[in-house]
């Protein structure tokens, strides 16, 4: 892999899945000229051919195949949840760095595997995207380090989406093969908090909530989250899709894109016209690259502002820090300021940023896999509180925490 | 007393303590015709003058004194919340009937003598005000009761205001002594909460934030409270004065006036010309009925709005709901509609129909002892909660409850 890195000054990615991860990131990968598709892999004949003819660059079958070609420099998985882990190993094995969508595994063993995999081989290991990416928090974390506004107290996010109305694989609805709320939203929410905290969490309460017969798996949460500095967070979700809480990101959606309050209520009315769980995967096929309803991504010009996860909200002893889609809010003890960011000009490059870093300059990543694995142990935590009905403790061996009950 | 209900349809009404809370409730004093003032009581002198001045009733240096006073049916009890037990006793051992400000009392003890000495002496005890009165929760809880939405499954509350940055006497800024966020606001949004989720609260998990040495007591808080029928809420509180979140009720104060953004920081200017806590009370003297800086409620007509306690997002299985201060915005699966609400005449004209109801009618008053009772009950776990870094069980002899350690 690194033979190639003094040839050009170009990323050589391959890709792992052509599904709605990367049809998300594709805008990206389009648009930041430090990186090329050089190869990709998927089970979907029609989504391979598209590749082929979209990046005149091979698309294989498995996954093995495309590690094995000596012509890229990284692998992007974004595969479903389950094989992120072996999709790791197969990668680390091939030499080729990995950039491995989130969450980044299903357990605490498997992100442990997969450090050490990518260790062992001497490769880097990123996981995203991931919401913490986005610019905004970025840029608040930095305002939060420069000291003015003392130590963070207290954060409050909160997120109310579609997430649970839009076409789903039958995985998708089931936890224990990664689907629900808490590993693919809280995923998100949760490395969030933890970049703008700034310390490491301690413990974690949660409830989740599973109440849409039809949809078996969690569409809601909320959870405190304590942290070593003594900060504490309070986050919730709600995918159920009625109150859209964009509405309080100036109508710009988690794409960082204007949004129509009118289209209210799309997801569900698209639903509606499929009766199987078949019907339904084949409904997320289509609108996916390589499908029939698929839509390729216009230039990147029509992204105005970030992306996002919705509202947040950091009270520091001193002030408050709201970061926005196009801006940080600060709140002063005597004033109040809209911060206004740079308009971006490619999606995720946030993403690429590192992983170029990580590359060719050798740069240790942010969200790396400790960071990710982690994240993955408050998301498992979460659920493990609610189920048990009492605080988890993290950072310790699960057996070593005590049982609590109360009648 | 009740040998006056025949001869008058108005409400006879004395008032214990002319400071904050009676300021509060003064306007809905002169504008509800069915109750009149026909006393008061308050060791300030200047305050006893003013009310002498303005209704040409007799104000008493002490409630001995008022509560003799054969001219009167009720007693609104708006002394400083550790009196509030005493206070009682007295008005029921004169056999009037009682409304007393929230917080009810600061332990369980006072507030079930509280609820005995009234039913002993044959008088109804209703607590308030607090915002659980506001018509836009109990619109929205008809509408839950209606069974349109299916069962509420999940609450979101929190509230940013600038609270602990009003000028304050010092037993405000001493929760052993009743003061802070939790005695004082976490009574209103525990209250308003429990009205929307239908059912007992079962179990409470708390983190308070107490980050200003200078005001040492809780400004803020964030808690989960769990709930008998399987509903959850997560309640956050901030009052340290930075992110307004009247901001997402439409720039609609707590008061249910338009309120103006650009006197951000206001509070705290002003609490910047005191040095010592003698003339921090003094300011809030000043502000308060009969002194320098008091100014008389102007007619009800500028309250354009209902009051409310900032932005509630109740999640039922069907849709959304959202009380405002003029509407609930209700979010069915397929349309989003803002109900509108009566414009109102009165502010608060919800606690005199209570009172009224139940002193005339005999009607039994949502607000009464036992209701306020656990509200207390849920403030008092919050701290404790937070304290020992576990879960309290509610309903259960504290005793009762196993001490959780995790390491």
């Amino acid at each position: 892999m690194a033979s190639h890195a003094e040839s050009t000054a170009r990323l050589r990615l391959g890709v792992v899945g052509l599904g709605r991860a990367f049809t998300l990131m594709l805008p990206t990968f389009l648009a930041d000229r430090r990186v090329q598709l050089v190869g990709a892999c998927d089970p979907r004949e029609q989504a391979r051919r598209q590749f082929e003819r979209d990046f005149d660059a091979p698309a294989y079958e498995t996954i093995e195949d495309l590690a094995a070609d000596s012509n890229l420099d990284a692998l992007y998985i974004a595969s479903p949840h389950q094989f992120h882990a072996e999709h790791t190993r197969i990668a680390a094995a091939n030499r080729k760095h990995v950039l491995v969508e989130k969450p980044m595994a299903l357990s605490l063993d498997e992100c442990d595997r997969m450090i050490a995999d990518c260790a062992d081989a001497g490769v880097k290991l990123i996981v995203g995207h991931c919401h913490s990416f986005d610019t905004p928090y970025l840029r608040t974390r930095e305002l939060i380090g420069s000291g003015e506004f003392g130590a963070v107290k207290m954060i409050q996010a909160l997120n109310y989406t579609d997430y649970l109305q839009r076409p789903r694989r039958p995985e998708e609805l089931s936890t224990a093969e990664g689907g629900g709320a808490v590993f693919s939203q809280a995923a998100h929410q949760v490395d969030v908090v933890r970049l703008l905290a700034g310390s490491r969490a301690t413990r974690v309460r949660a409830a989740v909530g599973n109440w849409d017969p039809a949809r078996p798996t969690e569409g809601a949460y909320t959870a405190t989250l304590w942290f070593g500095n003594g900060a504490f967070a309070s986050i919730t979700y709600n995918g159920y899709g009625y109150f859209d809480s964009d509405e309080w990101m100036d109508w710009v959606g988690e794409m960082g894109k204007p949004k129509n309050p009118e289209t209210y209520g799309g997801a569900r009315r698209l639903l509606q016209q499929v009766q199987t769980a078949d019907e339904e995967a084949r409904l997320k096929a289509e609108g996916t690259y390589g499908g029939t309803r698929y839509v390729s991504p216009s230039t990147a010009d029509d992204a105005t502002a970030f992306q996002h996860f919705g509202p947040i909200i950091v009270s520091c002893e001193g002030g408050d820090l709201r970061p926005m889609a196009d801006a940080v809010m600060i709140y002063r003890p005597h004033s109040r300021d809209r911060m206004m960011l740079e308009r971006p000009t490619v999606p995720r490059s946030e993403v690429i940023d590192e992983l170029y870093l990580a590359q060719f300059y050798g740069v240790t990543p942010l969200h790396d896999g400790a960071w990710a694995r982690d994240t993955l142990e408050i998301c498992l935590a979460m659920l493990r509180s609610s189920e048990e009905q009492r605080d988890i403790t993290l950072g310790v061996n699960v057996e070593d925490t005590q049982s609590c009950e109360t009648p």
